[in-house]
């Protein structure tokens, strides 16, 4: 049995750091498959290291330097991700997250696929926290937290003869003295001609006391997958309106307008159905033609907690939805608290995550995700609350 | 007719970075002049791109890492700009605007000009913004916005056979998600031999909702225009003095002070007569022996609103006075509103904006100065007051 | 009589910088003696200037990018400072001074030495600030002050073939207008085979008018000179503790515990003796078998103020104690300011500070400095305080 190769682009504990390479398939050993690194120079993007990663299909590029987010990508020559105001990407160090009362994190935020995370996300509100006397401090938490804009200290490439992926590898710490110290353990991989790519994630609580976590897998799609009469498909277990605002619009929830001047954000909570045997849900989102949808997969047992953002607004605003599976909802951490669902990790302990994005072309493919995301409901109901509900 | 030659130094869109490049007059197509870009290392500055333009008698240098603002400069071997206690350039990586009270923005500022605004610009203080869900939101301005601390995305060098100007353009970009999105896109150049370079702004409102916007160009002028008994020429329309402060110095508002321990800015508020025929005015600054000025050449129309700040400090701690036409006085961006001076651009609309910076030499030059500037006023009378006014 | 040779290693006023550079003792002239510069990449470490130094015995790195602190240092093959919960160094840009209510410093905090300081240092608070129009402006002082955080502007190596000393030397800013302005020049020097680095600090203030200022050297230790059964030895003179739980633990304030989990900082204030003839105290860590010690000497009439900080924590989230002698304790700056601890230095003005790290191993060297310390006390009485006083 053949082993995985690897390559070392990042490893600061040993002093080592890749500017630029690139590997054919013949050296990865995968057939279509091409990996290149490149370090960005100028404007906001001074400094960030890219990783592009090509299945001979499916292309897309991992942001070490901003907490192993996924920036880009296209399948078949359609882009994937959108279009957002900022001519990004961002270096951490441009980002203030303390900027706009606590919005700053705006300031950064491109990407197709990004953590929210990990000692707190969600949106800014005061907490209590120990400080270094062990008395209760409060303190004032930004907008989705900071793993986002964290540098990864370690990066590899991997290639694997034997299953045929390629792999980007990455090690992230949101840890200081006295603070929270949790460390993000990721692969993000694909194999030849797939339509896929798989983000197996781990969250180690470095610290020797137990630690609080929070996360959220912020998927960002724009055109041409969302468009006027796109629609989100999913098996609802059960859904309510975040607020009043939202609340107006839950009768066409899963319907999506055009570019709107004016328009402001309807956000929905939601539980998922799981499928029985594999335990894996889908949320997706198909164009008005159906011949082409985005697709999220993952075990709700992990996530059990799924947010829909709907941005319709002007193309050059950031027309835009979220899908956004997580361990909690973005209300602020106080709330999620109060309701149960920060998880905890024990001292040395840690909790894994796994998230598949998929591209479908095609009505015939499109038709089949349905058929396969009714499938997961199989005739369970959907309960539909019209207006916003303490439970979520 | 001949085209115009480019450069590209930055283009983050096309992935275009050069970091280093010397053009001589040859390669240009222009004589005397030559452009010179390289990156700074170490201190403060690293990282900083720096552009220096010489057109054989006046050169300056130009930071697209500072938002396009104007470094240094020196006219026939006499430095330009003035002494300010950092050792500049400094890295916006390094500027926190949210430090000490809102005044963060101080421990970047050391140009000859550098723009305020886009968003907000002024002293600091509260506002009320609109935030993802439309809903007010309370928020803190810091002093003099963002704009001189937002590296370029676009940086091009070009050169004209016909018009023989040398310009540095670029593409700066002050902009998020749910908040403000303003793009600067700015053409500074300069002609062989001449006593003068040209600020030519434009400011696009990159969103599809209307959006306010100030901008204040701070030229600031130290030794050798700078000394005791230097003064300022204006054809002043009417004048009042910021606050009580500035009320007892307005008998002497336009002669300026050595370095003087314990001395307290003073900040006085203006509009200024326009030459009815080019529409443009001047203010310049003129030392005592009458044989150097350095002046501001501008349209009343685009920037109504000149404020003079006189801040005769020792040197060591930044003996300077700005020159600062603007679209508003740098009062708190609340207090301009409220006043009916801050901006608004339709979506997708911009404003344009010309400044000439220009230095004279020699008792006959400056005579010629002083006579243009008496023409402006053409007899017009001045109105100053001699306490605060709630005009200004 | 031979002139010491000069590396220049970066100076941002005369645009000089090397990236990488390696002296062997020939190069140096000094024998045993090495040193190394190298630019760091990748993580949170980009970009990070680190100069090392060997003498053969001893080693250690200085941090220009971190206000020329001390990051880590062996000898003889052992680990001299500590495991913080951090991959560092961390590179400034990515230090937010105001994160978590003003303890964002924690952020970058790995070293074997930093300084706090320079316009203020100790716990986060309230001050009171004059602002650039003379008035009175409140603002949040963070966790000890900007030093550490500040990149040196100009760092040279020198070798003196007379003393045999290999010397990094180093300039750091702590200035911008309407702000503090002062300099820091420091020389950390070596000697061949030597067990000592010699840091030599001299404080300009470079404002036209007097100023405040605060220093404190955190010196900071963990395995395997800190243990359990590890004691302080220092000729105390006075000491309190800091608070009511440091009180707890004021019988056993000079012994240490292992790694303990729940564990809450203790930090007593002290006094210390000093010999009467060098004007010298010394303050050390030894471990509980007595053959390893590490030492600071200095002047307490130069840092009357000496500061212990116990933590002992588990390994992970950074086990490790202080030893930190200052011009005074690290209670908020206006605590220090009211009980007469802040220094004041005249316009142009200057402080200087020296300081020695020491290491000691087998049980004859450490009983050599016990009884060293011990004859400064010269059977001189120590005062304890049980409680905390309003002395400290």
């Amino acid at each position: 049995m053949a082993k995985a190769k690897t390559w070392t682009l990042t490893d600061v504990k040993r002093n080592r750091y890749v500017e630029e390479l690139f590997l054919g398939h013949d050296e990865l050993g995968i057939p279509d498959c091409t990996i290149a690194k490149r370090r960005l120079s100028g404007g906001l993007a001074d400094g960030i290291d890219l990783v592009s990663i090509n299945n001979g299909e499916l292309s897309f590029s991992v942001l070490p330097t901003r907490g192993m987010g996924i920036w880009k990508g296209s399948f078949r020559g359609v882009p994937l991700g959108w279009k957002s105001p900022i001519n990004g990407p961002v270096h951490p160090n441009l980002v203030n997250l303390q900027e706009r009362g606590g919005l700053g994190w705006l300031y950064g935020f491109d990407e197709l696929m990004c953590r929210c995370g990990l000692d707190s996300m969600g949106a800014p509100g005061k907490d209590v926290v120990l400080d270094n006397n062990g008395n209760k401090s409060e303190v004032d938490l930004t907008l989705h937290g900071k793993i986002a804009n964290l540098p990864a200290s370690k990066v590899e490439i991997e290639a694997d003869p034997e299953t045929k992926a390629v792999t980007v590898t990455g090690e992230v710490e949101e840890s200081a003295m006295f603070c929270p110290g949790l460390k993000l353990k990721t692969r993000i991989s694909t194999t030849p001609l797939s339509n896929r790519l798989k983000i197996e994630d781990e969250i180690i609580n470095l610290k020797g006391v137990p630690s609080e976590m929070e996360i959220l897998y912020h998927c960002n799609f724009g055109e041409p997958f969302l468009g006027e009469g796109s629609r989100l498909l999913a098996p609802v277990k059960e859904m309510a309106p975040r607020d009043g605002h939202a609340a107006k619009g839950v009768q066409t929830y899963d319907v999506y307008q055009g570019p709107t001047p004016g328009y402001t954000e309807q956000v929905f909570f939601y539980t998922l159905h799981a499928d029985p045997l594999s335990g894996k849900t889908i949320s997706a989102l198909k164009n008005k033609a159906g011949d082409r949808a985005i697709a999220v997969r993952y075990s709700p047992e992990q996530l059990p907690h799924f947010t829909q953002w709907k941005n319709t607004i002007p193309i050059n605003d950031g027309y835009v939805t979220g899908l956004e599976p997580g361990t909690a909802y973005p209300n602020p951490k106080q709330t999620e608290r109060e309701r149960g669902r920060v998880k905890m990790i024990p001292a040395g302990g840690s909790l894994k995550y796994e998230l598949d994005i998929e591209v479908y072309t095609g009505e015939a493919e499109v038709k089949k995700l349905e058929g396969e995301i009714r499938a997961i409901s199989g005739g369970r109901l959907s309960k539909i609350h019209s207006q916003p509900n303490p439970k979520f």
